[in-house]
């Protein structure tokens, strides 16, 4: 735990089947217009949007609707949602849905009172928030992201191909979620996966980084063993409540800032996938998956020892008469391996990617500092080409 | 995670060596009287006292003075520091010491306008709060109780011989703590081993409960490592930043909620500790590393899986070509001998306990239903004799 760091989370979690229970009682601390933000409509086949709607009702809320949250928010929706926000006076955001909709509710609760382009101020130039925000209130569907516990926040401008994710302060993290794990039960099968490499590799970009001995890093390999041994559980049996439960209170906790404390981070996979999923919309983490192997390969001389750590506590890669390379190794061999047996896509050209697009991936990567190596620009193109798989 | 539960955890901490630069900030969002807590002045000589006093200072504070706060705080002490605030019209506590310190303040911060005697209220009769609660901040300089973090407030009744623990809402954590390793070097080593365990016991009162596989578990297994391996080289040298910012962590995050989650708990430990203490006055830590083994090893057959994943997951103990009860039985015996490496007192004996008082100590535990077995007064009374030693 070494540096000098700040530690404070006021998002206020529900969990569990009766989660929703809490929702009324949440309302009452708000004013009457609750911008009510979800996805593609899935909610309205499973039940979800039905029950949200009467309790809002109930509790006498005006209800301004902002649906059509697609999977990678846009900047064109944003400005939507916040001129819908201002012309509702809007005193709640309640955000019904995934990551992707989590994250739009956000950028929408700092955006809407933005005097400039919101795009500019807070995506491009990542500036502070100086202006009202706007509540927000979450009710989980899907998870991954961490954005029903953190104050991220990723946006996708399509005319400038950039897909910029903003780390806000904890006066926008959600003021409350509402996790029920029954809610992820119907999530179809690519996105329930997707979602669980979306997990691991944030605890993964968190984990390596940093030579030292961190509490935070032995918290991950408890994260990460109780993460791989519940997905493949949930493969097997998408309904296996306990299992998705662990892996729903995982995501939060992979992703709301306790892990990265004390720590430097790497955030290179992200910045990779996030590119390739400008370029290719491919679910997010999918593009995570596709990069991790050849990224982790790359940079395993770098971060040996780290490595080594890896494979012994959370693969349990014996360590006898091998050499700390083999080990390091042999570590990503069974990560691998599991990663294809839960189904997991292992190769960018899978998600659209053709050779012409590379440069352009590799440019519009933004290059972070906190893992074992700086890439170049070389380097994120040798990862690419060997993301692109045989 | 199985079960309904929520999760909100307030308080804001400022981590690291220079974690004092924040009382400043902080202290801007009170009012002007500020209640000082602190205990036998140690911090006078090591000069946290006039730094803090200085900040205050600075701040246009003005001190209301309450020092001579006891390892065990007293019913007596209790009603002394309520009146010394409501005569002060304090706005703020802020409690500078450990753990007795910060449960001492939050005591005071929710008996101070409490109509009734507080002792019968809130410890007796274990009330929720329905009165004014004076905010509490802390700067710690003990590790241990993770009471910087929680609700938790232990009071001592010499006269009834009982000594209670209040677990108070969300509403009667502390705001802000403050939490720098250097602080916890000057401790005596007493001291200072009796809080290792002490966060131990946390850890496995927790640990040691229900049989569903549960993220939590998982988390606690990674802290119990950190905290064992971080431990050892803080005996060696209590001077090791690493080890102790390590620790200091481990403490807040073993006892602020997070790790009970979707979990039963046991406490049993600590039922019986402190009713150790309340008849001798015993450190805290050493009342519980007394009984613990004796205990653990009683309820083992009644938690076998549990303590067999505890041997192999914490201690590395091999299962292989064992009985269960062999591994589970190998993991008790390597942690007495870390005990014994660090110095832990391992029987009560060496704390004042005289065979005349095992009767009293054991009608005064308090039986809790979260572990393996509901213990009678018998099992209790067993256990105390086991943990008289030879």
């Amino acid at each position: 735990m070494l540096g000098n760091f700040s530690y404070s989370n006021p998002t206020k979690l529900y969990f569990g089947e009766n989660a929703l229970e809490h929702l009324g009682a949440e309302l009452t601390h708000y004013g009457k217009n609750v911008l009510l933000v979800y996805g593609g409509g899935s909610i309205k086949k499973n039940g979800i949007y039905d029950q949200v709607v009467s309790i809002l009702k109930s509790c006498d809320k005006e209800i301004i609707e902002d649906p059509g949250v697609m999977p990678n928010p846009t900047a064109e929706k944003l400005y939507q949602g916040c001129q819908r926000a201002r012309e509702g006076k809007v005193d709640l955001i309640l955000a019904v849905g995934g990551g992707s909709v989590c994250d739009y509710a956000k950028a929408v609760s700092v955006s809407t009172y933005c005097e400039e382009d919101p795009w500019d101020k807070y995506y491009l130039r990542m500036e502070d928030v100086d202006n009202k925000i706007i509540p927000v209130g979450c009710v989980l569907t899907m998870v991954g992201t961490g954005s029903e516990m953190n104050g991220g926040s990723v946006i996708t401008n399509h005319e400038q191909k950039l897909k910029i994710g903003h780390v806000f302060g904890d006066n926008v993290f959600p003021k409350f979620s509402i996790l029920n794990p029954t809610y992820t039960f119907t999530l179809p099968r690519y996105q329930m996966i997707a979602g669980f490499f979306d997990i691991m590799s944030h605890i993964l970009e968190q984990y390596f980084s940093g030579e030292d001995d961190n509490t935070s890093d032995y918290i991950m390999e408890g994260l990460l063993k109780s993460l791989i041994h519940s997905t493949k559980i949930a493969v097997e049996n998408p309904t296996d409540y306990e299992a998705r439960s662990n892996i729903m209170w995982i995501a939060t906790w992979a992703l709301n800032t306790l892990v990265a404390k004390g720590k430097s981070t790497d955030w290179m996979v992200h910045m990779i996938g996030q590119s390739v999923g400008a370029y290719t919309d491919a679910t997010h983490g999918m593009t995570l998956s596709a990069i991790s192997i050849p990224y982790y390969r790359f940079i395993m001389p770098y971060g040996l020892q780290k490595f080594k750590r890896y494979a012994v506590n959370v693969w349990d890669v014996s360590p006898d008469g091998k050499t700390d390379e083999q080990i390091a190794g042999e570590g990503l061999t069974r990560m691998e391996r599991y990663m294809r047996e839960i189904g997991l896509v292992m190769n960018i050209k899978e998600l659209g990617v053709t050779e012409e697009m590379l440069d352009g991936i590799a440019r519009g990567s933004f290059i972070m500092d906190g893992g074992y190596k700086v890439l170049s620009n070389d380097d994120i193109l040798t990862i690419l080409k060997d993301s692109m798989g045989e």
